[in-house]
C-alpha cells in the first residue's frame, strides 16, 4: 500500500492541476524524520552569523525565483499575480528584516535581551553576579495559513522568525498550495546548503494527520499556527495537553470591527469616501484577510443612510472573484446566506455565485445590515463573528451606549479601527475602550494590510491569539526564546 | 449550614492553633465576589505613580508589622525566626524594587517595551506610524506556595509583578498559614486604602476548591502559581481548556543537579569544602526550598569516596527540624524510604524521625548514593525526581558519558549547577549542556538563595516552569502585560 498521494487543485475550477501528484502525505515515519533531521541541526544553527546568512540567502533565492512562484502560487490559490507579487515582495523583505535583528541581536534592544546584575553582597537577599540571555527553543512546528502562500505559510513569518531565534523549522504544509509549498522550501534547503546549513533546518510535511503528529512529536519545542478557529483550537489543547507542553502561538480569526462616530460622517463627502475605502479593504483578496473588517459600527440617521448606500454601490462595482478552495467557497456562501436570513438584517449587497466561463467557482461580495438591538440577540450571535470571504455587517447604532454593548459582546480581535475626527473629544477614551479587546487599533484608515516593523503587534486576546505574542514585526522572535541566567560564571566561559 | 472552618495549625505538634478559626473556606460566590472587586480595581490601577505608592505603602506596612507577621508564620510554620525574618526583609525588598520598575516603565528598557516607527510608504508593504506599548492583562490570579509564607505568598513576587504591571491581584492562601495570609493581605489592603485604590485591588480566597473557581472565573486573565507538580498541572489544564484559555505560569518542582568534576574535587580540602556547602544547602530551610540541590553527580573514585564520608559527616551534625505540614513530612519519610530501598542504593545519612518534647514531629535529615548505571534503570526513576524536604541523591558516575546519561534523563530544572575548575577545557560545554534543561546555570557555589535582580531568571523548561516566564527579578513582570499597537493615532490622543 503506498502513500497517499496530495495533489494541486484549481480553485477557479475545483479541478485537479496536472497528471501527477505534487507530493505523497507524510506518514508518522515521515513526520518523525522530518523533526530528527531538524532537530540535528540546532547545534549548527546557534552560530548567528551563520543564520543571518541563511535568511539573506533564502531572501535571495526566493527572489530569483519569483515568477516561477507566482505562476505556481496563482494556479493554486488564484489570488492573482499583482498581490502575490506583492506578497513575495514582502516575505523576501520580511527575511531580510529578521536577518537584521539577528546582526543587532546581542546589541542593546536585541533580542537576546542580555542583562547583567554585578555582586552585591549588601542586598536582602545577597545579589551574586549574574548574566541572562536568551537561549532558542528547539525544534519549531509552523502551520502554514491557506490565504498567504508565501508570507504567512513556508518562507514566511513563522519561519523567519524562529529560524532567526536559532530554531529548525518543520513546516505543515497548507492543502490548498502544496506546489507553492514545495517549491519554497526547495528554495529554503538550497539556501541552507549554501550557507552550510544541514537541509533538515528547513523541513516540509503533508496531509491532515501530520499537524497532530508535528504537534505531539516529543522533539517540537514550540508551534506557529495561523488558521480557522476549529482547527487552532483542536491543535491547541494538543500542545497542551502533551506530557510536556509546550508553547502554541495560533492566530485563530478575528471580526476587526470598526467604529464610525457622527462627527466621523459629518464631513463634506467623508461617507462616500469611507464607503469607498471600506468596500476596497473588505473585498482584499476576496476578504480572505485575517485582518478584513468584518464589523462596522454605523450611527442610525440620515448620513449613515448615505453611507450603507455608498457603500453598496461600491460594493456592486468589485469584481468578482475565487475563493481559496470549494471548502471555503460553501461555508462564505452559507454563512452569508444563514446570517441574511436572521430577522430585521438586511440585504444590502447580495454575495452569491458569479460564474464566469474562466471561473465557473467565482462568488461576489456582500453587505449585510442590522440595527445593533437586533445584533445583540442571542440568536443574531454569528453577525458578531467572522466570516471568511468578502462579506462585511454593517450594525446601526442608536446611542454610544449601543455601540458598547455591541463592541463589549465581542471576542478578542486583531485589530479595531475608529473613524472619528482627532478633535472628538471621546477619542481618548474610544481608543482605550477598542485597545482591551484588540492588539492593533487604528484611528483611520483600514486593517488589512501588516506592516513588518518593529512595532507591529498581530495578534490580541482569545481568540484572535492564543497567546500574548505577535506574529508579525521584531518582536514575533520573542515566540521562539526561553530565558537563561549564568551566576558567577567568568566573562571567558560566558556563551557568546 | 455555616461556611467551613479555616484553622491554622502548628507544624510542630500538628495540632490547632487557638479555639477560634482564622478564616472561612471562599465558595464560589466569595471567589466571584473577591474577582468582581478587583476587575473593578482595574481602571484605578492605571495610574501608574500611584501603583508605584502602593507597592511602596505596602513595603512600608509590612515592614512595620514585622514582629507580628513572622511570630504568626513560625508559629504556622516553624521555619524559625531568623529565617522569616530574612524572608520578609527580603520580600519588603521586592516590593520596593517593583515600585521602581513602576518609575521607569516607559523608559529605555521599562516594561512598557515602547516600541515606534515612522510612516515610510516606500517600504514593501508600506509601513504607516505606529507606536507600541504594553498593556495589564486583567485580575491575575496568585496560588501561595506553602515554603515561603511571604516571598512566595501573599506579598510576594507574583503579587509584587502583577500590581506593578497594573493587574489587580485575587490570592489563594495555602492552608500551611492562613493567618499569616490573613495578616499580610490586611497590610496590603491598608496600603491599598492609603494611597487611594480601591481594598478589592488585592482579594485573599481560602479553601481547596476556591482554587479551580479562580482559574475557571472569566474574569481572571492570568495566574501565577508555585506549588508541586501534580496540583499545578491540574491547574494549568484547567487554564488551558476555559473557553478562553489564559496565561498559567506555574512553577512545578525541580531536582536542581550539580555535577562535581574530578577536578573539581582535585585540590586540597576541596572534597571537604563541598562537601560542608552543599549539606548547608540542600538543608537550608528543612531542604524545602524548590532550589534545593537534589541530585549531585560526583566522580566515582577515591576523591568521591571522601567527599560522601564529609558529606555523611556534615548531613549528621545539621539539626533536625519540623516540616511544613503533617502530609509533607510523610511524603517525606515515605519518598525517602522508598528510594533508599531501591537495589544498589546506599544510605549515607538515614532521614527518619527525630522527636523532641518541643517538637514531635521533627526529622533529620538523609542522604543517599547510588552509582550512575543503576540510578539509569528504569525503575530507579525516583532518583532523578525531587524528594520535597531535606533530601540529597549522590549519583556516582564512571565517566563523562555516564554523567551526561543522568543528565539527560532529567525533567526541566530550575537550576543546574557545575563544580569545576574555571581552567577546564570543557567548562564552556558543560554550561552549555546543562543550560539545555535549566533556567538558571551556577557555575560554583549553591542554588538555594535567588536574588531579586534584573539579570534573574527563575523558571526552566517544564516542569520546573509551564511557560518561559521566570517568577523572580524584573521580567517577572512580562507575565501580566500584552502588547498593542496604535496606528496613525495622533500623538496627543496615545496612551501615556
Amino acid at each position: 500500500m503506498g502513500a497517499e498521494s496530495v495533489w494541486s487543485v484549481d480553485p477557479r475550477t475545483g479541478e485537479r492541476r496536472g497528471n501527477e501528484p505534487v507530493a505523497v502525505v507524510s506518514g508518522p515515519a515521515a513526520v518523525d524524520a522530518a523533526v530528527r533531521a531538524a532537530h540535528a541541526a540546532l547545534p549548527a544553527l546557534a552560530d548567528r552569523a551563520r543564520r543571518a546568512a541563511l535568511l539573506r540567502a533564502a531572501a535571495e533565492r526566493l527572489h530569483a525565483a519569483g515568477p516561477e512562484l507566482v505562476a505556481a502560487a496563482d494556479a493554486e490559490t488564484a489570488l492573482g499575480a499583482p498581490r502575490l507579487t506583492g506578497e513575495l515582495a514582502r516575505t523576501v523583505f520580511q527575511l531580510r528584516y529578521f536577518a537584521g535583528l539577528v546582526d543587532d541581536a546581542a546589541g542593546p534592544g536585541g533580542f537576546l535581551d542580555v542583562r547583567r546584575d554585578s555582586a552585591d553582597p549588601a542586598l536582602a537577599p545577597p545579589r551574586p553576579d549574574l548574566y541572562r540571555v536568551k537561549v532558542p527553543l528547539g525544534v519549531v512546528g509552523v502551520f502554514a495559513a491557506s490565504n498567504f502562500p508565501f508570507a504567512f505559510s513556508v518562507p514566511g513569518g513563522d519561519t523567519a522568525s524562529a529560524l532567526a531565534a536559532g530554531c529548525p523549522v518543520v513546516v505543515k504544509a497548507h492543502p490548498d498550495h502544496p506546489e507553492t509549498s514545495e517549491r519554497a522550501v526547495a528554495a529554503l534547503r538550497d539556501a541552507a546548503r549554501e550557507v552550510g546549513l544541514p537541509e533538515g533546518t528547513i523541513g516540509l510535511v503533508h496531509g491532515f494527520e501530520a499537524g497532530p503528529e508535528l504537534v505531539r512529536h516529543p522533539l517540537v519545542a514550540g508551534v506557529g499556527f495561523t488558521g480557522s478557529p476549529r482547527g487552532g483550537r483542536a491543535l491547541f489543547d494538543l500542545a497542551a495537553t502533551r506530557p510536556r507542553p509546550i508553547p502554541f502561538h495560533g492566530e485563530l480569526g478575528s471580526v476587526n470591527p470598526v467604529l464610525v462616530t457622527g462627527a466621523g460622517l459629518a464631513a463634506p463627502g467623508a461617507g462616500e469616501e469611507l464607503a469607498r475605502g471600506l468596500a476596497g479593504s473588505f473585498t482584499l483578496g476576496m476578504g480572505q484577510f485575517c485582518t478584513k473588517p468584518g464589523l462596522v459600527l454605523v450611527p442610525a440617521g440620515a448620513a449613515g443612510d448615505a453611507f450603507e448606500k455608498a457603500l453598496a454601490d461600491a460594493t456592486a462595482q468589485a469584481p468578482a472573484g475565487v475563493l481559496l478552495d470549494a471548502r471555503m467557497r460553501d461555508a462564505f456562501l452559507t454563512g452569508f446566506a444563514r446570517r441574511a436570513g436572521l430577522a430585521d438584517v438586511q440585504t444590502l449587497a447580495p454575495a452569491g455565485p458569479a460564474a464566469t466561463p474562466d471561473a465557473p467557482q467565482a462568488v461576489r461580495a456582500g453587505v449585510l445590515s442590522v440595527p445593533a438591538r437586533a445584533a445583540l440577540r442571542g440568536s443574531h450571535e454569528a453577525l458578531l463573528e467572522e466570516c471568511f470571504g468578502p462579506a462585511t455587517v454593517l450594525v446601526r447604532y442608536a446611542d454610544a451606549a449601543e455601540a458598547d454593548a455591541v463592541l463589549a459582546r465581542l471576542d478578542g480581535c486583531l485589530t479595531a479601527t475608529l473613524h472619528t475626527p482627532a478633535t472628538d473629544p471621546d477619542a481618548t477614551a474610544r481608543l482605550a475602550a477598542l485597545a482591551r479587546f484588540a492588539g492593533r487599533v487604528l484611528f483611520g484608515g483600514w486593517p488589512t494590510g501588516v506592516a513588518v516593523a518593529d512595532a507591529m503587534h498581530h495578534g490580541g486576546p482569545y481568540p484572535a491569539s492564543t497567546s500574548t505574542s505577535t506574529s508579525v514585526g521584531a518582536t514575533a522572535v520573542e515566540r521562539w526564546l526561553r530565558p537563561v541566567s549564568f551566576q558567577t560564571v567568568p566573562e571567558e566561559l560566558l556563551p557568546r
